[in-house]
């Protein structure tokens, strides 16, 4: 990253503007890229979704404005110090942080709200200013990352080290991937998944690095499953419950959701989601749960989502909303603890 | 331990008995101690609740005890399949790998109870047969672990290894500390204040080794706690948020829970609860928020409760009563990102 490019730099940019426009007695006013549903639209380039053209403008004459114009410069200074020292902080430390500076926010929703507007009027994700959630997912698999965070920089450590995974914090997130004897990503939706692929060596069979996504992943775990992806041209794989939930948490990997448009270098576009398909629920006679109605009111807005205007997709879809069903991923453990390795993720790698 | 008490050979004779009680047609029956609230009384020995002496009799000759017999035995023959497998499962895929055997449970609630029943027959948790729950804790800090899991056995890990801590599943539970530069045991409740404090070096100013419990800690994490203090003689302190809820889980470390009563050598009677203490919200000025009905109804329940009898935990009680405010432990934050260590802990663990 260059200096100019440098988040430090861009928020110095960002203060001496505001500060310039005070000089010269004028309201300093900032642009932040509109980030309602309306604005945001599909790059078909990229295949994710992104932010329109569409800008709204924050004024701090405006009485209206002013309050999240002030926090907005908080959140922006709070971010310097955190660069300035090296140091991290999560979206909760930072709600708790403002406390002591009078800038009001209600609650931690609404910090985290003026976060995104940070991201969205520097262009850069929240964690390049060190700024995180506690969620974590996890790892597992022949590669070697070296760090990068202060106290570790420079240490390497080999992704097969602990034999419970190691978890995708800060750290991890922010690791260079130096090699791998892997050939694929596999991630999987939950943790009992997991810990079997580890325990039967399936990743030694499959060569593949291990994610465990925990539902819908938080962003580190996304950014650090593309920078596998882009540094080491491993292809990724994703293996969730047979349910909408489940197909969406692969088609946000694929194609971003609309909480993150205004993000860049997020989505993997060729990441491909083998399963639990309405198919397999069927040939594997899987145990199964009839949907609930939220199942199926969630299929109805996911039919209408441009994300899934492929056929394939929409195939997965009307086959949902046909068989009315949905299977864990590890309802394979029916069939022995053996079989979603032997028989279900051999034939899908194939 | 010796070859007659274990896991396996344990099964083995409650298998054998069965067997025997066919073979000379009787109708085998097991004697299960009652876990019901009544059956549940404090031993002042070892400051834990455990299971008093009434004990129900399931009965194959009775209709009504017939289904919960054979799911008993189901469960103990696939924890005797694990166990020679030198595999683990967790109790989902238990749920999932019973659908094959017709042995009818409803939902997991129901398969988990009973894996609780075998637990309570055998007189060993259920982690002795490799049977886990998915909630991971997370560990850091200057000390050394050998694991005894197949495929690492004899292999150490360092616990400084990744900055982002490393997670206690299966593996490291039932790992031997070795050694440690560390002196005392420092258990915090969120994963913002564990990256926090493995961040600012805490870990080594205060020689600790730091877990994050993560709301009420999985047993696994107990175990390892206690492990630690008996293993390498070091004391336990809980630092959680200031709230009946987080009181309850250091006391819970301390006594023990009512859903574990039948579970030995969990507990960490001489661990201390550090705070965040209704007298550390006043003399703090911590950012707080109004107890909610649930709160106060949750004090009440705490001020009949035995395990709260010794008057330090029934002032803590008396006093939330009257304050009927709460803090969560990173509302310290407000005073900056490092007060929580140069002032709080450095005072509470001196």
């Amino acid at each position: 990253m260059n200096e100019s490019s440098s988040p430090t730099k861009i928020l110095m940019t960002l203060g001496q503007e505001i500060v310039k426009a005070l000089h010269e007695r004028r309201f300093p006013m900032l642009e932040i890229p509109d980030r309602r549903t309306s604005n945001i639209v599909f790059d078909e380039d990229s295949n994710s979704y992104v932010l329109g053209p569409s800008r709204n403008i924050r004024d701090s004459s405006n009485v209206k404005h002013v309050k999240r114009f002030a926090q907005l410069t908080w959140v922006a200074s709070f971010a310097k110090n955190l660069l300035q020292a090296s140091r991290t902080s999560s979206l909760r430390d930072l709600y708790y942080s403002s406390e002591a500076f009078g800038v009001g926010f209600t609650d931690q929703s609404e910090s985290d709200r003026i976060v995104t507007d940070l991201e969205c009027v520097t262009g850069l994700p929240r964690e390049s200013f060190g700024i995180y959630p506690e969620e974590h997912s996890s790892i597992y698999g022949e590669a070697v990352m070296r760090y990068t965070v202060s106290g570790y920089e420079g240490k390497e450590i080999d992704l097969t080290i602990s034999p419970d995974g190691l978890p995708v914090g800060p750290a991890l997130m922010t690791a260079e991937p130096l090699e791998s004897n892997a050939e694929v990503v596999l991630a999987v939706e939950s943790g009992g998944m997991f810990s079997r692929l580890i325990e039967t060596k399936a990743w030694k069979r499959f060569k593949a690095v291990l994610i465990q996504l925990g539902g819908q992943p938080p962003r580190s775990i996304r950014r650090l499953m593309r920078n596998l992806h882009v540094t080491l041209d491993l292809p990724v794989y994703i293996f969730t419950d047979g349910d909408p939930w489940g197909m969406h948490i692969a088609k946000v990997i694929t194609s971003g959701s609309a909480n993150s448009a205004h993000i860049k270098d997020l989505t993997i576009p060729h990441a491909k989601w083998i399963g639990v398909t309405p198919d397999d629920i069927i040939q594997y006679s899987l145990p199964t749960e009839p949907m609930s109605n939220a199942d199926l009111k969630r299929l109805d807005e996911l039919s209408r989502d441009v994300r899934y205007s492929e056929s394939e997709w929409q195939t997965h879809i009307q086959q949902f909303k046909k068989i009315r069903i949905k299977a864990e991923q590890q309802a394979f453990s029916r069939f022995g603890m053996d079989y979603v390795v032997d028989a279900y993720l051999s034939t899908k790698l194939d």
